[in-house]
């Protein structure tokens, strides 16, 4: 594919969050697109948008998308339908419309139906996201060594191909590494790997915080025996969160059903001292560690490196006595 | 408290894991005791502890023991009571005999009735570990910043109480801060700030690797979206979580319920659709990753600094733009 063909003329980034500050901070930093036109529904992220100089800020969503060659949209995942339906008229033929939605058949169903024929929808998702939200916390190599998933339509038109080949060149030029999936594998796929944690997570942070025996200040004091792990993901936007489990229902009911019954088997063996169901189930678990690590999806450091860090660096120096 | 009593002759260490190694490192690194005397039941691991040069090897646990004015257990919690009982004729008088278990009401029944009179029994847990087992493991700075608590019997010599100033100020050279507590309630606040969510997190790798639906390979290459950040917790000693368990049974069966409980309720959220429970919990949720940073028990750095480390340093410059 030539240059040109990666190349964008104007990138419209709609919903300014983490993914749509370091959308627009990593096609700036590989001169992926001429201009980039940034649109969020708050007033007050608009104007932090504009401090940042993340790209030109439009101060309606329709002006964002007219004359837009590819669309990004980058709002809660509920949202996507509305917002598609607003925009439908404006976006110009020929342009590329994607998402970052973390799930991914619900959003086809909603974009589908209200967008033009003319234009090519492309569903994606890129598996990166950090604990912090809002257009401060973007930067420009947040897409580096991870996955990206697009989930394109059955759509014969050798125009569609094309469109799905640049929209993969632009993520690999950010760093990325793509994947094309049907969008209700990814919904299955993602629901393990993303979405059962992160509940799980939220939901022993609130355990936490409810339980009269033990105060908040004594869980936070403690919390280095393993519970911060937990309150990292806990701390993603609730939002996000929220349209993710109403729209990947099923699949997440599935395995929270089986995550409950392991669970409870667990329960079973302590209550009644099975050590060896236990100790094996403990066993099988601390093999996939390596696995993550070997395949380049962690860091292999000690506590993922925290230690290694500001301060800290000093104990690293340390360590090597 | 005098340097001289700070110091002491002869320390041994039984049980060569990741905490054992460290405190070997540690004592050395911070000239807390003028030999270092190290044994493990595995001889394997007694041959890697000579060729670590962490101290000296005992080729019996009594042989280890004999003239150390401290001795510390870093065995799995079940196996206390029967190296007390083994250890008990050959600890001299006036000795400091602590340990580090993750539990601490059921190691204090084990230890107290085996040990002589003669010596101080002072249980203690430090609140440091990462996902590493072994002697390999270890290093002197582990307890850098971490809370180690000690749990003192209800005795009333003075000696007792000197002992246990004794023990404050060899952790506090280390590095730790000290807390005394009860041990009940040591063990009901540990069931949620460590059990419980170490639990979980083999729980949930576990349900990972048993879902037909996802293959492991899918969920390994896709772990980022937060998956991986169980796998470190799970990737802990299986041994020594199965002795917690078992030993720490009331506690965190009563919070498994809790959790279970909780998780039922959020399940029924997304069933029913109700965004504003979702909502709520999750915000709610959010707040303690905050308070967990202020309290200095992690790290504020986005990801815990994981992309900071090794080839990842160029992105951290690249954030900088």
């Amino acid at each position: 594919m030539s240059e040109l063909a990666r190349h964008f003329d104007t990138l419209a980034i709609i919903g300014v969050g983490l993914i749509g500050s370091s959308l627009a901070a990593a096609a700036k930093a590989n001169k992926l697109a001429s201009h980039i036109v940034l649109y969020d529904l708050n007033p007050a992220v608009r104007s932090r948008v504009q401090e940042l100089g993340l790209g030109d800020v439009a101060e309606t969503v329709e002006t964002a998308v007219s004359g837009a060659d590819l669309i990004i949209l980058c709002t809660p995942p509920a949202t996507m339908g509305a917002i598609g339906a607003q925009i439908g008229t404006h976006i110009q033929a020929g342009a590329i419309v994607t998402d970052v939605g973390s799930v991914k058949e619900a959003i086809v169903q909603q974009l589908r139906p209200v967008l033009p024929e003319s234009c090519f929808l492309i569903p994606g998702h890129p598996i990166a996201g950090v604990e912090k939200s809002g257009p401060d916390a973007g930067f420009a190599t947040l897409f580096e060594g991870r996955w990206a998933i697009l989930t394109p339509l059955a759509d014969p038109r050798p125009a569609y191909q094309d469109a799905v080949e640049r929209l993969t060149h632009f993520w690999e030029a950010m760093g990325a590494k793509v994947d094309c999936m049907d969008p209700v594998r990814h919904d299955q796929v993602l629901a393990m790997t993303s979405h059962l944690p992160h509940l799980i997570a939220f939901c022993v942070v609130a355990t936490a915080q409810d339980v009269e025996a033990v105060t908040d200040s004594e869980v936070v004091k403690y919390s280095a025996g393993g519970f911060r792990d937990f309150t990292r993901i806990a701390a993603s936007d609730p939002t996000m969160w929220r349209d993710v489990f109403l729209l990947n229902k099923d699949a997440v009911l599935d395995l929270l059903g089986r995550f409950s019954e392991d669970l409870t088997a667990l329960r079973r063996a302590i209550r009644w001292g099975d050590g060896d169901t236990l100790f094996s189930t403990f066993e099988r678990a601390r093999t996939m560690r390596r696995e993550v690590i070997e395949a380049g999806q962690d860091t292999a450091i000690t506590n993922f490196g925290r230690d290694l860090t500001a301060s800290a660096k000093a104990k690293d120096d340390g360590k090597s006595d």
